[in-house]
């Protein structure tokens, strides 16, 4: 069994009121030093049995297709080792 | 600046419907392979100067406090390569 991580973010240019929310508050909260937070998502998918290019590129229709909204997100697959 | 992740995923025992959602919708859009599928949050944060340990303590409780529910929800903090 490995671990496919699919990490989907807010495209740079699209604002982000979730992540607004998160540096507006942390202030308030007594924290300092941080200057930008984005929200986003993180899908872990278990896959059975080798993770092949051809897997990796499944799982990418998955994120282009059901996972992120290519309008506004973009997405980040990886291979996380073993469990 | 430097980015600081904090990715927040379900505990184990928690049930996850959104990850059972995608799971079930992924057959019905042609894809198979994978077993499983968790779903949780990704921030990104950018932090003026450099990130010390000190940071890293502050940016841990942040997330303890603010980006997560403890209860349910466990978190990983990882630095990533400058912008």
């Amino acid at each position: 069994m490995t671990r496919v991580v699919v990490d989907v973010m807010p495209k740079p240019e699209i604002l982000d009121p979730q992540g607004k929310a998160v540096l507006g508050a942390l202030p308030r909260l007594g924290f300092s030093g941080v200057t930008d937070v984005r929200q986003g998502k993180r899908f872990e998918l278990e896959v059975a049995g080798e993770v092949t290019e051809d897997v990796l590129d499944q799982v990418r229709q998955m994120a282009e297709t059901l996972l992120s909204n290519p309008v506004i997100e973009y997405f980040e697959v990886h291979v996380e080792a073993d469990a």
